[in-house]
């Protein structure tokens, strides 16, 4: 007998965070934590400030429309619009309880047991995950050095049980912003095919582009294809209030609304509401972040030369995370564990985000950077280039 | 192609809500809205701003452990043991996203595709959508007039495919307390049988008896058996922060841990602090509350003459909860719709609430009454005594 969660691994932040059960870190060494994709700081004041507020609104603390608060659906559309440069209606957004759940629930929208779901490699293992215990097989899409998945191998993928390409741009783990061509190319071939093509958009606020990522809001009837996933967490540093969003044809939210209801009723609503003010007032303040993002980005960039020339390589770097191929001849999963030990630094291995049978998962680790300033950046990298562990062959790393 | 959603039916109170479209009700004669099982006011002030100073906290805003913030898990599991006067311990009690949450991760983690869970019927509309999207067959199991379900009529119907029995007490939507040697015949049943036994326990701090309502934690070994779900929202009026609970063996824990970190990552946070200080905190103020929802059950009984009069029945009353059998020709689904132009009342009809091919829900309909007072219930049986509609030909509402 065996159960749909029986069908996968557990959570990977959850097992990384047993790594360090019994581990002491000396005061002046303590632990770098790279391993979660998480601010670690509160919203600004003046946001707590204002949700304090709304806690006196009795409406904040009752049920709410399953689809989310009409409000901010509008807010989200008007702004969608904007940022996207096309067009975004409020009846194709529907807030969920983070962007977890913007993904399940559209995944149980589109799927039914049996069917096919593409996912380039690294992919991000909550996807996975869902995809497993929905019954749905996740295939696989190779990517190269650059992270970047190509249309072309997609199309050879497809088969008729396929429902959807499901891509993250920025990419989590790999960090790479997907070229607004390679992401028309998948609308293309979607399209074409009569799939869907999910891009889940959580770290859209940390890419490093001034232009609109993307212009697949300017296709005609976009939402015939496209499913685009939000998140207001990192954003705002909402984490712990759960809102997201999915942005679709209003057929399928019509689906996703069923599952919304049975899974949780409505997202929570003191978070909506915050979103909501988050989009109204942190317009400025949410620049400020992004910019103190890129900063930290460039802080890894500048870091790596040391590391290279210890062997390691740079394959991805964005949003918050980087993401990079070791030059050691243990697998990261094994060496995962004693980078706690030896080194005070939680990082998650590529294996975490590779099917169990692709070997590149094994030379690979993924850097979440977003919590860690310069200089801790400095001494993370310190860290690792002071690393004497056996190296693998050099044709192993080529 | 199909998909999970489109298994399964749109979410009943929204449906409901859309009867109430461009339809006006006059000053003197407002909406009474027995639809939803949700309280319409704010936590009492103390929580209220607890909760305010609880945001100042950072880990508010932050993710949590997956399976709920230890203190809070702590709590609940000393009041579950001296509430059910049994054993109870932190490490059988996972916290979720509201109450439909802890089902839907409960029965992921028990079922595949294929297999089948039993559920008395009238049953909660929720549970059985959830079953569906999860291409799990529900078994129903018709309850008499009593509303109270027979353990040797379930066995019957269990099959190598039966993975659990689900049962709800105070029961959704007929409000009958279940004795506690009918959940103790479940129990013996489910663990001969080799299946689990499901008990959403969602509203049982309006349960009537002044005494546990079921010995089930005086079993050896419940865990092996028995699943509690639990919600805080009615408790503490926290609908609109979704936190509720699963209380089982830690190895069922282990696989609800991957469902809610896909799905959710985490409860709110704020809702969890708020659970924690109402367990801590709100006692008395919870027993007045049950005293009221008492009172206004009590209130039902004594209008029910009148209706009693006109040849509807009283099938079950408690908790959130009246069920009336009505008298008139045509279905409770094509009756409530004219029952909110008519009558000025939004209910959920009985068909809602079974099988399409049970007749017994076209006689039926449920009064969720927390939220009216006794003056609003007073008013409510005078509007359903004053209905005119054909009659039914007397052998059916026998």
């Amino acid at each position: 007998m065996t159960s749909r969660t029986a069908t996968t691994f557990p959570p990977p932040v959850m097992e990384a965070r047993r790594w360090l059960d019994g581990v002491t870190f000396p005061a002046d060494r303590p632990l770098i934590n790279v391993s979660q994709a998480a601010p670690v700081d509160a919203p600004p004041p003046q946001m707590r400030a204002a949700m304090a507020e709304m806690l006196e609104d009795p409406a904040t603390h009752l049920y709410g429309p399953v689809l989310g608060m009409p409000a901010l659906r509008e807010e989200l559309a008007k702004q969608w619009a904007a940022h996207y440069d096309g067009p975004a209606r409020a009846d194709q957004i529907a807030i969920t309880a983070g962007c977890n759940q913007a993904f399940a629930a559209t995944i149980t929208a589109l799927c039914n047991e049996g069917d096919e779901v593409i996912l380039p490699t690294p992919w991000y293992f909550n996807h996975k995950m869902w995809l497993d215990m929905s019954g749905v097989t996740s295939i696989p899409l190779a990517t190269g050095p650059d992270l970047i998945p190509d249309a072309q191998a997609a199309r050879k993928l497809i088969t008729p049980r396929t429902r959807a390409i499901s891509l993250v741009s920025p990419n989590n783990p790999g960090g790479v912003e997907y070229p607004g061509e390679t992401l028309q190319a998948f609308f293309d071939l979607a399209r074409e095919t009569g799939i869907k093509l999910l891009v889940d958009e959580t770290y859209r606020d940390f890419d490093s582009r001034p232009t609109p990522p993307h212009t697949l809001l300017s296709n005609d009837n976009w939402d015939d294809t496209l499913i685009q996933l939000y998140s207001f967490s990192k954003a705002y540093r909402l984490t712990g209030h759960r809102v997201g969003a999915v942005i679709a044809h209003p057929d399928i939210l019509f689906e996703i609304e069923k599952f919304l209801d049975t899974v949780s009723i409505c997202a929570p609503q003191l978070g909506q509401r915050a979103a909501l003010w988050g989009l109204q007032n942190l317009g400025q303040w949410l620049a400020g972040e992004r910019a103190e993002i890129l900063d930290r980005r460039a802080a890894i960039t500048e870091n790596m030369p040391r590391l290279a020339a210890k062997g390691w390589k740079l394959m991805g770097v964005g949003a918050y995370f980087a993401y990079l191929q070791h030059p050691f001849a243990e697998a990261s999963d094994k060496l995962a564990p004693k980078l706690v030990q030896e080194a005070g630094v939680l990082t998650l291995p590529g294996t975490m985000f590779m099917p169990q049978d692709d070997p590149a998962g094994g030379r690979q680790f993924r850097i979440a950077f977003a919590n860690v300033d310069r200089d801790g950046i400095g001494q993370l990298f310190d860290r690792l280039a002071a690393l004497d562990w056996p190296l693998a062959p050099p044709h192993v790393t080529a």
